[in-house]
């Protein structure tokens, strides 16, 4: 009997976003995984730290973070061989037949590392996946911000784009979330003016954390930003 | 002294996907509201029923939901006259000092029926937002389907739209989820064969329930489904 594969979504921020499903989960764990960068805490090994209960832990650390480009082939080769290398890890535990929980902050299979171990050991394992609210709606509801209705379109946009793609798809969305902010924030500023929705933009930075900053995108005036910065852009603009 | 307006995001379904934090402010909730059809049990009610403690209830039933055509004045008329009556009931409690929970499935600002009550009381009551998983998020999650990674582009899109909108947002989008299936069901498998997502395209009804139904696309041949089915467009295709 191998152990079980248990990809638990931990929300964006709040403990107390965590479901009942997660607190259950690693309540029965016996190994917790993580991924952090060396040398940093993990953040989502901090959101659930309150329901940890003495499970072994498996911290996943990143070999490569910014040293290298992520373009390059080498930080490619680096970061697959460290997916390869972090599944196997779970996978011995698995093997001697004990359940591994894997901390995914927000949602495990929506941008989140996570997928990478699930992508290796979810046909090979029993897996469960649990569900966690989004990094985006911890923003829009900690800031109040109807984000979409009825029949809108939406859209999640990586702050990576060239400028005019960024600003052809705001402009063809009813409602948009900017991620990975960092030094895109000038470009992005710029698509939003562009695509008629730089009025409404809301610019947040640590979410759901009690030091969270929230502020109009066009009162943002820095060339820079946290890379974890979001920015979101509400729909639903006839509201009745 | 007022009361407080909380929205409560109880997720996709499952019991178990509500946060700690939702069920909290059920805990501390004098009155619980929700809305439902006429005749209806509202879903949401059904996924906090264990939590409920005893508050009062206040139903918000839809005078109209399939009588009249939704483009029709009539019906936009009667819908805004439902809204403006539940918010000036959800008030009168405000008003009298106590806290009311509004309850919405997914998450609240996320195409939730509570919107139209937070735009007509927030700004007069003092009001909090407790973020919910998505009924999206639940979808993946339970079929364990991999959506999104790294610098995907994705997209939210009403099945109501024309068939060549369908098309061409789907092929411009690495990921997608299409919600309001329904009698769409044909227009949306045409529009995903043309947008060349119809092999990866997966069909899932009532997505955390006990009786999920889930399928690839290519697989339901109806020419019907309900409303409320989404189809997931998993994006992330290299999967590294």
């Amino acid at each position: 009997m191998t152990g079980r594969l248990i990809g638990v979504g931990v929300g964006p921020g709040d403990p107390e976003l965590l479901t009942l499903k997660a607190v259950g989960a690693l309540k029965q764990a016996d190994v917790v995984a993580y991924f952090a960068k060396e040398g940093n805490v993990s953040n989502a090994r901090t959101i659930a730290a309150g329901h940890l209960n003495g499970a072994e832990e498996l911290p996943l650390l990143y070999p490569v973070t910014t040293e290298i480009p992520k373009e390059h082939v080498r930080y490619r080769d680096a970061i697959r061989d460290f997916y390869d290398v972090s599944a196997a890890a779970v996978a011995s535990y698995l093997d001697d037949g004990r359940t591994v929980a894997v901390l995914s902050e927000g949602d495990p299979l929506f941008y989140g590392s996570y997928m990478h171990i699930h992508v290796r050991l979810s046909t090979r394992y029993p897996t469960e996946v649990i569900a966690g609210v989004t990094g985006m709606s911890g923003c829009w509801s900690s800031t109040s911000t109807p984000m979409t209705q009825g029949d809108d379109v939406f859209t999640v946009l990586p702050g990576t784009l060239p400028e005019y793609e960024l600003e052809r798809r705001l402009a063809d969305a009813n409602a948009a979330v900017v991620m990975k902010i960092g030094r895109h924030l000038p470009k992005i500023r710029r698509a939003c003016e562009r695509a008629g929705c730089l009025d409404r933009a809301i610019y947040v930075e640590r979410g759901t954390m009690t030091n969270a900053a929230v502020m109009k995108l066009t009162d943002k005036l820095d060339t820079n930003a946290p890379y974890f910065a979001i920015v979101l852009v509400p729909g639903w603009e006839e509201r009745t």
